[in-house]
Order: structure tokens, then C-alpha cells, then sequence
């Protein structure tokens, strides 16, 4: 099972309007499958130059190793050495602060992972656990 | 001036409504603006697992030489090694076959790019030079 | 709208008046276009090999994440490990420490980035900030 | 010896001289010493995105092997691969067309390179070609 363009769409429609509601700063949305391939993204105005690249490096860095980004924080903050190491072992792709969640079915089943960047990381993954919850769907922040 | 973020959606939804009328395969659809970086990717069910990364190569390529991608093919068929070795040089990211089309303004200002993949090259172009008119911008294939 | 050479050129000239007036080692200066790429760049003699990496990634970095580079150092000395993934992402230019500065009109609007290397962090940014004044624009080094 | 950076600024300005003089297409010149590192870089106002990368790579890979682009050019028409392969062992910069000239003394000492790109390849060596004799040195195309 993968998920399909309208439900990533749906997504990024969501966690938009999270940012919008919340009076977040402007936002990039990156909603990969399970493979880590990009389904869609968008940046909005006024985000700055690379916003894709950090987005897709949270939901990226969230599938290589099976945790929400918060998760691979955590891990930072303890053996800094060791996340650089999976990032460059991985191509660079894993940005281990807050945004990067997983996407779940109610069983547990693993979609993808949604990756969001443009305010405090806190905000970027509220905002991306709304837009996973708006179309019936788990995230997995940690 | 910079492309942005409404404009972009407009231009894939219209290069997806092009693919659809005329029952192309499944469409993948980057939005580039003028320096390169994305503003909004979609990529339809269906469509393998590397069309972001195609569709991005045709829109990064055609913007790094200035040209629409057709002529990078034309190039290409004349001196491969040449694109072979731009594209080495600017990081990967050019795929010289049809369908990656400079978006300028009735005046011709650069305003950034869109890259197509998942049809035949050329089927790939007539979507995206589609999708640009549907905007009232000028599409530059070559 | 886009930063023109006569612009970087002016900008590069009042930055290295500044560090001969102030009397610095010799610096590098790299300015980009709003996309993060090369429009002109002098190394001075005596500088060491890699200034102009260094230069352009303190500008380059600047961009990416839409803030001077003086508050990526900020961001490093609180979360290094988030600095370096991001660094990483982009492909390595981004160098976190003062000296790389936004380029804005009186209205805001971003039109590149200049990056300055050679002396102390400081006196690089206080080079930089020089720069861009003497040509009537606004320099943003946080 | 080395080259200084007054030299190169005359140089790139008696390139856009001669490519003024001319009329050719925007043009990009980068001076790199003998080592291969960056001292000057001018890129024209209307000149595509990756001209940079495109004039450091022939600048570049002239001084990988010692020899003008040109020849290189030659090399790659009868065995692309041998310089597809150099290409990618020295990271990707090397951009086998003409437009990528050595600079030499009048006694042969190498003193760097200078790339340019912009118009046909032909016309891009014609200016590097003036622009260094301009300076009373000797550019070796071949």
C-alpha cells in the first residue's frame, strides 16, 4: 500500500491551513512515500531559497531510520557523531530536528512521511501532525 | 519578481488536465523558480519511482543553460560528452530531453521552470508548454 | 528583480576599501544572486586557497535559510548537530559563522547575498555590512 | 609565481571588452591560479544560471591536465569516456569545450586560467585568448 497523490495533497492542503490558523511564518511541505520518493511539495512565498531541501531532509532522515524526527533529536543531542554519520552515509538527506513525521495507517501501517519547515521546529511538527491527522491518518512524531 | 506559489499550482494542475485529455501517462510536474530551487512538485499515482528527480533535472538543466530542454537534447545529440560534463559540473541535475520549458513573462523576463516526465519526451513538453499558456505565460522549449 | 554586476561590482569594491581603511588581512568576496549563485567574486592577494568556498558559503548559507550568518553561529552554538545536517542537505555551503549578508532594497525585498572571509568573523561582517551600504542598499547579518 | 588579483581584474575586463566588441552573448569569465582556485569571477547580466560553474570548468579542467580546453574537446571526440572519467575523478570539473585557456608568462611559467562561457565555444576562447594577451601574457588554448 502507498499513499496516493490526492491524500498528499490533502496533507499539504491541511498543514498549510494549520500554519495559516496558527500565524505561522511561510512554509515548506514535502509528503514523501515509503521509499523516501517525493509524492508533492509546496513552498510557500516568502520561504527562503532551500526550505525544500530541509523539509525533505526531516521526512527523509524520519524513514531512514523508522522514528519521527523528534526521535532522531533526541538521538542528536546525545551521539552527535552518530546522526552526522547516518547523514552522510545516506547522501545528506536527515535534518534531525522537529517535522519530519511519519504517516501511518490506524494499524500501523507505514505511507510515508510528511516533513514541514519554516517556523520554530515545535510549530513546524504541530503543523504536520495536524495535516496527518486531517485526512484520517498517523503521525508518528517520534 | 519571482514565480509564486498559486501560479505554480495553477501550471501543474493545468499540465495535469493537459495529460489527462490526452490520456498520457502518469505525469510527474516540478515548478522551479529562477535560481533552481522548487516551489511546488507533484507527482501522479502510478508514475516510477524517480520522476521527481527527472522532472527536476529537465527544469534545473533547461534554467542553467538558459535554453529549453529540446535544445540540450539538440546539444546532446552533437556532443554528448559536452551535457554530459555540464551536467557533472553543476551537480547532476540535467536531463536534456523534451519537456523542461524556461516560464517567462509576455516580456520575457525569467521567471523560473518547469520540468515534465512520464510520457514520451515530446508528449512531456506539450503538457508543459500547455500548462504555462494556461497561466498567461510564455513556455520556452527551446 | 535581480542584483546586476555593476551592483556586486560596486559592492565588492566599497567592501575591500572598508577592510583596506580598517587595515584587515586580505578578504575574499563573493556575491550571489538571490538564488544563491555566482554574479562576482575577488580574492585578494595573500589570501589562502579556500576563501572563496568560505566566502560563498557564508553567503550561500545566508540564503538558504533566509537569516545573516551571524544567527546560524547563533543557531550552531545551541544546536551544532542541526547546523551541520542542514549544511550537509545543501551539499556543504554553508558556513556558519559572521560575514555573510543578506542583500535587501529599502523595501525588503531580497535580491542576493554577500559573503566576506579573511579577517576575524567580526571585522568580515563589519566589511560586508560596509559594502553594501555604499551602494545604497540593505544588508541584514542576522 | 602567482597570479595577483589586479591581473586578473584586467583580464576579465578586456574579455568583456572583447566580447563587447564583439557583440557576443553575455559572457561569464572565472581567473583561476595555478592551483586551480577561484581569484576573480564577473558573470554578465542576462547570462543563465550555471555560468559559473560552466567557465570554472573549463578553467578548471584546462589545469587538470594541462592543456587548453581545446584539446581536451579533441580528447573527448575520439575517447569520451577517458574524459567523462577524468571528469568525475577531479569531482565534475572539467567542461570539455573551447573557452578554457592556460595563462602562461612569456618564458612558459604557469600562472593560472581563465574560462569563459556565454557565446559559441569558438567565440568564448576568442575573448579568453584576447582578454589575456590584453595583459601582456600568453594564453595557451590547446
Amino acid at each position: 500500500m502507498s499513499i496516493d497523490l490526492e491524500t498528499c495533497r490533502a496533507i499539504i492542503a491541511a498543514v498549510r491551513a494549520e500554519g495559516e490558523a496558527r500565524r505561522l511564518k511561510p512554509l515548506t511541505v514535502a509528503v514523501l512515500d515509503a521509499g523516501g520518493h517525493v509524492v508533492a511539495v509546496e513552498r510557500e512565498d516568502g520561504a527562503s531559497m532551500s526550505r525544500f531541501e530541509i523539509a525533505f531532509g526531516k521526512a527523509y532522515g524520519a524513514l531512514a531510520l523508522g522514528m519521527g524526527s523528534r526521535s532522531l533529536m533526541a538521538r542528536a543531542e546525545q551521539q552527535a557523531y552518530f546522526v552526522s554519520a547516518v547523514g552522510a552515509a545516506i547522501g545528506g538527506a536527515l535534518v534531525p530536528v522537529p517535522g519530519g513525521v511519519l504517516v501511518r495507517t490506524a494499524d500501523g501501517e507505514l505511507l510515508g512521511a510528511v516533513g514541514v519547515t519554516g517556523d520554530s521546529s515545535d510549530n513546524d511538527e504541530a503543523a504536520a501532525v495536524a495535516g496527518v491527522a486531517a485526512v484520517g491518518l498517523v503521525a508518528q512524531a517520534e
